[in-house]
């Protein structure tokens, strides 16, 4: 089992962080002098500041003898708390026993209500069952649970797409079921494809496999697309027939970069075909605009599933008692932010629009600087937080990448930009690729200002690389 | 798989709690006006409050714009959170990315390394490792790692006490292990008798599972009862001899009521015996005297396990990339709280010496009411939440309960308890019984004032139960 995003070549980049701060003035520098982390979609690890909205919210709730406390001033100063905050914190703290007890296993059923109103909102009015919504420790808690039912001995298998987010591939492995791969096109902008859907499904059939669900991460994790309607519908029929759970991956919904392609969940869709395939969707309060991953607070809504799975569910959870409610109350900040008018709106919108649009402008840079890169290409991201540029890796650093033990080329290539420049980013082979071609995955998280920084360094990197390893070449 | 904790019980109390809130005024009133929950430790569900001390360092933590302000008031007033809370999130903040950002897998270095120091002071002296530390979600996910970790296919054993906690069991039921049950001795005050667990292992290995682990959990849940140095000492000695791992719950560590058997780590006999012997210990802060569920902080320490195992552990609870951060600052409070003469020293020590004097009146209270009814004997709490009663059942209520479809007589006890008196219990059978013997495992969680009353509405029932089934008895 391997997770590339805390693999080695992090623990490499956390050593180089330590021996930069404890570094005795005798001991000879390093070529850089910080880490640019762009090894993981953890944006305050890098600089994003949390939303003032969501934190004062929080710590009412943890702290609620805060309510209502004016802070000291020469004038009329306003409460610690603005109005609609503490409003909204008494409510919640009026329909649970606050953030020390355990709330049922689903969640606080108050958060569930106003999530299922929210998920409702964004899908034009579909209805949702709060009921079918479970509060997990992040996403990733939810991607486990339901992985753990669906795969219940070494012949189960699931699709999962390549390249992917490691959570799938780890999670199968220490379930010990099949990894179906089916490979995302890169010359179409990493969409997917029917024929490689069905042709992978039936290879493995062939072998014995019992196929029991497809993955499906939208946006894109690493690759950053996002899928078309139609591709959503083709995916949704083909499930239908083959009887295939859908797992949506859809953390970064709040993440679409392009206006020509805005995001559409696969409930909507699913409704909408008068679909009766089986679908869970998970959402996170650690992506989107609020970046709040420590506080590891998401959701899964299940959709088309029949009770007895339900309560399947519910078992699996309880188990772990609940999920942090700090991180539940996240949750519900995120899918019902201020609205205009409210006390809060104002800062709230200010805070959220400057980081999405800095997201949005760091995207576009920094795959616009790395496709002027000689023999690299990368396909725009359209959302989530990642590129995955190709890359060309020399012979000569295939045959030295294979001399030091590597697992492919492309490790020697992430190994020598951190301690050539001090950013960390991730193999591609870390997340799958075809067979010959490599990549690596880099956030566009840094600040904004470090950006075409990140972007030079690069550029002066993979040059001397290629030099380095010059003559003969490969793709 | 079942979590007794959570079953089916409180389902149906959770229906009564919500009738009684909805009644129509024309609906027939229920004997009672409130439900009684005694079936989890959940304290602050049922009234306890929270730590002042804890809950302003989160708020701190949450929103460190509130540090440092300086509440309105007719005179110079105190700043909102005390001097020595302020600096210690300071620390925190100034060592991290606060709680915002992901930490490493096995949590945050400096509340690591202030757990390690404060593990230290515990057993007196005896070093701890940080990197030996991890920070989980609540104890739970730490149990689910190690047991996912012992328990490689389906011919692996552990063994389990019987009674024992349910996370045990459902979390070896979805693994696929083997439960090689060791029962406690309830005539001995459930005492652990090394010659059941010689036995049992024996057995095990006769039918060829590969036992490779034992569950103690000290103070015991369900049963409340503290071991031995001398009872420690005998287990390790077994373990060693055996080759098992011990998986040490420990999470009821601060909550030992009697003099004479003070609490003793694992960790603390385990060294003093220079034993090589392979442990992980696990605590929370949902129990002791903060009660604090909700926020989902607990640690594993693992003691004697080789640099393989660990880095195994490490990758285990990176696939769900960190535990949430506010759990792990609790963590440190809870290990780490104030000292006398510190600001906030007066005010905590107040709140958890009444927190903690309250649960040994309430437990002493509850167990001697218990004593009192005829059929039903109890041994006293030493330690942990919870009492767990023998009952005496009657013959026509075994086959009442046989008619009904009920798992176990038990059953139908604690739903009659229920609808009598809307106390909601847990049936002994949840946890594990001898056979032939009945029991229920109540908290003692309830609020002071009400202990008296919980007390009477069951021996009321209780008496009222063996007049039902009345003529033949069976103990």
């Amino acid at each position: 089992m391997e997770y590339a995003v805390r693999g080695e070549l992090v623990l490499r980049a956390e050593d180089l962080a330590k021996k930069l701060k404890l570094r005795p003035p005798a001991a000879p520098a390093l070529p850089f002098d910080h880490v640019t982390y762009c090894n993981i979609g953890n944006p305050q690890s890098v600089g994003q500041r949390p939303v003032t909205f969501v934190r004062q919210a929080l710590a009412a709730a943890v702290c609620p003898a805060l309510i209502g406390l004016t802070p000291a001033g020469p004038t009329q100063s306003p409460r610690v708390f603005p109005p609609d905050v503490e409003l909204r914190v008494r409510q919640v703290l009026h329909a649970s026993h606050g953030v020390g007890a355990y709330s049922e296993s689903r969640g606080l059923e108050i958060v569930r209500r106003r999530v299922a109103d929210a998920i409702q909102k964004r899908d034009a009015g579909i209805a949702c069952d709060p009921e079918n919504v479970f509060l997990t420790n992040g996403a990733s808690d939810a991607v486990k649970a339901m992985l753990s039912l669906i795969v219940r001995g070494t012949g189960d298998g699931v699709m999962i797409p390549i390249p992917q987010y490691p959570l799938y591939s780890a999670s199968m492995t220490s379930m010990r079921g099949v990894q179906v791969g089916y490979y995302l096109d890169e010359d179409e902008g990493w969409s997917l494809s029917m024929a490689e859907l069905q042709g992978r499904l039936e290879e493995a059939r062939g072998r014995g496999v019992d196929v029991r669900a497809i993955v499906i991460i939208n946006p894109g994790n690493p690759t950053g697309q996002v899928l078309t309607r139609q591709n959503m519908e083709d995916v949704i029929r083909f499930c239908e027939r083959e009887g295939l759970v859908i797992l949506a991956d859809e953390v970064y919904q709040q993440n679409v970069y392009v206006k020509h392609k805005p995001f559409i969940s696969f409930k909507k869709v699913v409704t909408d075909l008068h679909s009766k395939v089986e679908l869970a969707s998970f959402h996170s309060v650690s992506k989107g605009v609020l970046g709040e991953c420590g506080l590891r607070g998401g959701y899964m809504e299940v959709v088309n599933m029949n009770q007895d799975v339900i309560e399947l569910i519910y078992k699996v959870l309880s188990v772990s008692l609940c999920s942090n409610i700090v991180g539940q109350l996240a949750v519900d900040l995120m899918m019902t932010p201020p609205k205009p008018g409210e006390p809060s709106y104002e800062l709230y919108n200010a805070e959220v629009t400057e980081i999405f649009e800095s997201l949005r402008r760091k995207a576009m840079a920094l795959s616009e600087g790395l496709n002027t890169f000689e023999g690299v290409s990368c396909n725009p991201s359209e959302g989530a937080m990642y590129l995955f540029p190709r890359i060309t890796i020399p012979e000569a650093a295939i045959f030295a990448a294979r001399e030091r033990g590597m697992a492919c080329p492309d490790v020697l290539y992430c190994v020598e930009l951190l301690e050539a420049t001090g950013i960390c980013v991730v193999p591609g082979s870390g997340f799958g690729q075809r067979e010959g071609t490599y990549h690596f995955r880099t956030t566009f998280l840094p600040p904004e200002d470090q950006i075409s920084d990140v972007i030079e360094k690069m550029r002066t990197f993979h040059s001397s690389f290629m030099k380095k390893y010059s003559s003969t070449f490969q793709s």
